[in-house]
């Protein structure tokens, strides 16, 4: 699509052309995000403040011109493209920490604040903010709520959705509402702050965040266990989730990952390893003491081959940390998904998937975040191969299919952008997929706010 | 209003005679909840499916007939009334437990299973369910679920909306949607549970209910504080609330209380006690200790008269528990509010409260979870005093404006119903309002879900 030139014209009377991107090639860095797909928008829109946000909204209504925002494009479903062209919301440049409020556990935060800027801004105080995505040092705040980002602490820590107390968004009809309190009980009226965390910008465009801050734990340690196949694995796993005092993080490396990591670094791992977990607990020194004797136990079973404590919780992650740009090296443009299945189902999901990645001849490596069931399915096609693009969705649809079957869901954090959108009527029925659009159609009657996402 | 005799004709070819209420005498005992105001509906349902509540709902809208879906009937907003008439949906004979799945800490149950059934029923497999209002006894999942029920142990485990998976629910439009999922993580579409939750009854009848189970602590303990002031004492709050180890409850009793308690209850508190604190805590024996250590040494200052330890931790709830049924006692038509401020805000509001009901002649007494810095601030009124009802109103209005001038919100726990609906545009602005309503009409567009309730 082309603007409007009266468009263009009314945009740069409300937004200085330092803050408003109109040539196609400056544009362009807009123009894709972690699913490696590409669409420029037409332009790309800066907005400061929360007023500058109600009015490119209304010009936007005015002219029925698509509006995506967008935080720092980290996401690896395509929620941040401007799909069908139109202007690209940048919130980038809104990234002020307008308060810290340690006595009641709260930072209140524009959109474009980085993950990692609230964590250093709060740990001199002894706080966190829990979301932890692989992406936090350089993703946005509203990026992250956009998503409802998970990441390995969301095992004991829950989600985004469990560490927001309210928000100010602005709808797509260009109002302003807000959301949710100050305090950490509140019941007055329904949860619109819920209801916009993880709407991927399709209802409203969030301009302030307050956060729930979390007291930083006093240590972190860890132990790795080693496996003789992912069977007796996934068993301990169940059997660690069963523990009252459970893991800071659980994640599971699968044979082909652990097969991956010892191509490049030899050394790094037993060689008789068919399936690894890395566990980290965190707390006191007493209550990681505990925690680790208990989860040792857990670990044990007949396919167990080494369990270990690891005093260094950064050594605990360094052959987790290697394996996601080993996997961009070997298959880049491989598919990667966060499908989710309850945790006693884990064993089952993962027989599954190597039946079906044998059927369809698809090299197949999975690990994650074991302890919520969240398992990152990595299909490592090459679509110039001849075929195997199709044989690899084939083999997805069949793998949604598998999970839905197993009582999981299709995105643990990724969400649907466009990449799962012909999927989501597996999970959803009709009914409650209409409804999902009626309520985005109440919040943005024009249809503007990131037209085409989420819904098939 | 009198129901259409086609429609009463049509309601007993779909529900039998036991289960379908006619006689006002019958409906009567329906007619009140604990707001302690009077409104019998014309018919009172009770159906046993998801099935059944379509099918009443459809009638219910070919008909134009107010329905109004009602718990165990304890809340004390008017929730559950049937203030415009029409049908009472009684959703207490939806009592299954449809499954208790340890392995992956998940019950599924019907909105008429009591909150202490939850509780029995995962206590031998060493679960809880944490949301704990004092009418856990007799308040059933799905009215604790309409109202985001909070309770003393909120503090530490937060309240319904963060122990809840996913729904089946039917709209007001008779259709069956399903909510959420069954695991830790799903970004899969809106989030419809916690849209639902908190809402009161006025979108959809949640027919049933995913619940997260919580691993029991291993041990309760606590302490007692006392004050020779209310604001040391809430200077000691806030330095308890900034401990990362925090308590599992923290109950404030205000001079007012403690004289009542003492009144009669001699010896069962210090004479010179003008406030106090109860604070539980809870893990295993060597985080209690390490805890209790911690949270004595917060209480300390110029203020404390002597802080204990209390070893067994019913004895540290009973002065708390004397209170309620002394309050309705001396003061049964007394107005009890649950407002919340941020935690540092307590002396502010203790001071303010205390300057307001002098101002206005009220007895006032103040009590409640002053970890989540929710206040039970009770005006202890006899409506039969000629001019006291009027005082307390004018007095209550200033008091909600103090909330909101302190960054606080008007319902921690209650909801809204018909007792809070005149206040709610104090916090919420009029496009936050708008959009709510239009929220509620696209899941009830004849408006026949509890109409009335929530908006002014």
């Amino acid at each position: 699509m082309l603007l409007p030139a009266e468009f263009i014209q009314l945009l740069q009377n409300l937004i200085p052309s330092d803050r408003l991107y109109l040539d196609p090639v400056d544009c362009y860095a807009y123009a894709y995000d972690n699913s490696r797909k590409y669409f420029p928008p037409e332009c790309v829109i800066f907005p400061l403040t929360t007023d500058e946000v109600v009015k490119i909204i209304q010009l936007c209504n005015r002219f029925k011109i698509p509006l995506t925002p967008r935080g720092r494009g980290t996401g690896t479903a395509g929620g941040s493209l401007a799909e069908q062209g139109g202007a690209s919301l940048s919130l980038e440049r809104m990234t002020r920490i307008i308060s810290i409020d340690t006595a009641n556990r709260v930072l209140v935060a524009e959109p474009g604040v980085l993950n990692e800027s609230v964590q250093v801004a709060v740990k001199p105080s002894g706080f966190f903010w829990p979301p932890d995505p692989s992406s936090a040092a350089f993703s946005s705040i509203g990026g992250n709520l956009a998503t409802c980002a998970g990441g390995p602490h969301a095992v004991k820590y829950g989600t985004t959705r469990d560490h927001v107390l309210g928000l100010t968004a602005v709808t797509g009809q260009g109002d302003i509402i807000k959301t949710g309190c100050y305090t950490t009980k509140g019941v007055v009226g329904y949860d619109l702050t819920r209801l916009l965390i993880g709407s991927e910008g399709t209802l409203a465009v969030i301009t302030e965040a307050t956060l729930k801050l979390t007291p930083l734990p006093a240590a972190r340690s860890g132990l790795v266990a080693h496996y003789q196949n992912a069977v007796s694995c996934a068993s301990a796993i169940a059997t660690i989730m069963k523990e009252p005092q459970g893991p800071s993080a659980l994640e599971f490396l699968d044979s082909g990952s652990l097969d991956l990591i010892r191509s490049r670094n030899p050394g790094m791992l037993p060689d008789d390893s068919r399936a690894m977990l890395m566990i980290e607990v965190d707390g006191t020194e007493h209550e990681i003491s505990e925690t680790t004797t208990r989860l040792l136990a857990a670990c044990q079973n007949s396919g167990l081959l080494k369990a270990l404590p690891v005093q260094n919780a950064a050594d605990l992650w360094k052959a987790r940390k290697t394996l996601s740009p080993l996997l961009r090296d070997i298959a880049p443009k491989k598919i990667n998904e966060d499908i989710v299945v309850p945790v006693d189902k884990i064993p089952r999901l993962l027989t599954g998937l190597s039946s079906l990645c044998k059927q369809y001849q698809i090299p197949n490596v999975n690990f994650g975040h074991a302890g919520n069931g969240n398992i990152h399915v990595n299909l490592l096609i090459d679509p110039d191969n001849p075929g195997e693009s199709g044989r690899a969705y084939k083999c997805l649809n069949q793998i949604f299919d598998l999970v839905i079957s197993l009582n999981g869901t299709l995105s643990g954090e990724h969400g649907i952008g466009s990449e799962k959108r012909p999927y989501i009527n597996k999970e959803l029925n009709e009914a409650t997929l209409t409804l999902m659009k009626q309520i985005k159609l109440t919040f943005d009657p024009c249809n503007i706010l990131n037209p085409g996402k989420l819904f098939p």
